[in-house]
């Protein structure tokens, strides 16, 4: 059982046999996310994981289906934390995943320095969003907006709280890829595996998928292109596996 | 009528009606400099251009077919800019195209500072050659190794030569695309364009192209993935038209 509130759905996660609450006037999770639970390294029997601003819990939970490891996720809006507690608890993964109810800027003091073995983050995407906007929908405009952590600081905290060797992964959009690399290289954090989503095969890519090992040496790899919609307007292979699984 | 030495040939400038100078020994160009010479923004009727790193002028051949503007082309090493001094005659271009025998570091002294509206750059890829490599050919592990300039000397010279708003394009591999980043923005050049090249659909890209814009405001685009091969193993169409023009 499961406690729903307002216009919140208890919605399935894709592939997986997992389930999660979402809203849309909160927050859902996107193809972002998906993407960046897949895209970076896990330890597969054992670790330690934390995922940065987690919003209902969507990448931890996508995490516990490729890692034995204890998963944390932290996230500032106490609606948004609330919503992930409640998914995680219906999903009995109490053991292993938990979330934490803070600014990310509080973790390194509060969780140690270099403690983990991976960070992933899919940070709020946009400058600075207008009064009107935050005024319409403050849940979605402080999920999507650098208004509580801006891309320097999930940088610096996930470069603060993963250990020499760790990687530490982000999702972002392609107008902010040399932000996040100069930022990643003042930080210690060596870009090595850059993944581009293109919508279609002749189109701009729209997503970037960056991964960095903490204090590595340069030696950085492009992955295939992913493409999302063939010629036909239909999913490609890659995204039908994706988000449905191997078929 | 024109004077070949050694082993040097009188290569055709695929889907241009140019001829070049080539050796196998000494410099012959590569896909790297066709896609370069074509990726890059130029002002089409009027401009001043310039190459650095030119080899046997390759690039400046290729970019004399897309602008009216003067191109300079600056090579260290004597034999090579000796080949491209002669193919830039053969092809009667004395009037637009200048090749300078320097050193890439003395140019923004010796040419000025911020003259340039584009500067195009297709470095030394490799950090340093062995000393077996360097005594079997000198000429082509100066062509490929950072022995006389390196990946930040490029960087900092484009970005002295070129105006503001001015354009600045390099080729490179993945390997060093944070590097690349890194130092253009340490030297004010926003990167703006990019392109990755990938073999097949499947396979990681094994060359960058980055465009950036002197004192330019972020704001990044990553174009559609440029594919060498298709699955059958033959050239793809965006490739047969680079090579042989559009049929």
């Amino acid at each position: 059982m499961v406690e729903l509130k307002e216009d919140e759905r208890l919605d399935y996660l894709l592939a997986e046999k997992l389930r999660i609450i979402q809203s849309p006037t909160v927050f859902a999770f996107s193809l972002d996310a998906v993407l960046l639970a897949k895209f970076v390294y896990v330890p597969i029997q054992k670790g330690k994981l934390i995922d940065l601003c987690s919003g209902n819990g969507v990448i931890p939970l996508f995490l516990s289906t490729r890692t034995k490891g204890s998963i944390t996720g932290i996230e500032i809006q106490r609606r948004l934390f609330d919503m992930a507690v409640r998914s995680i608890r219906y999903n009995c993964l109490e053991s292993r995943l938990q979330m934490i109810h803070g600014d990310i800027k509080d973790m390194p003091k509060q969780l140690g320095y270099g403690k983990y073995d991976v960070v992933t983050c899919n940070p709020p995407y946009f400058i600075t969003p207008s009064k009107e906007e935050m005024n319409r929908n403050e849940h979605l405009a402080i999920a999507r907006h650098e208004i509580l952590c801006n891309l320097e600081d999930a940088v610096r905290v996930s470069s603060q709280l993963v250990r020499t060797g760790g990687k530490v992964a982000f999702v972002h959009r392609p107008g902010r890829l040399a932000d996040l690399i100069v930022m990643m290289c003042k930080y210690k954090l060596e870009p090595k595996r850059l993944q581009f989503i293109y919508p279609k095969l002749g189109k701009e890519a729209n997503m970037i998928l960056v991964e960095a090992v903490k204090d590595g040496k340069p030696d950085l790899k492009i992955l295939r292109p992913f493409i999302v919609y063939n010629d036909k307007n239909e999913y490609t292979k890659e995204m039908r596996e994706l988000l449905y699984g191997k078929q």
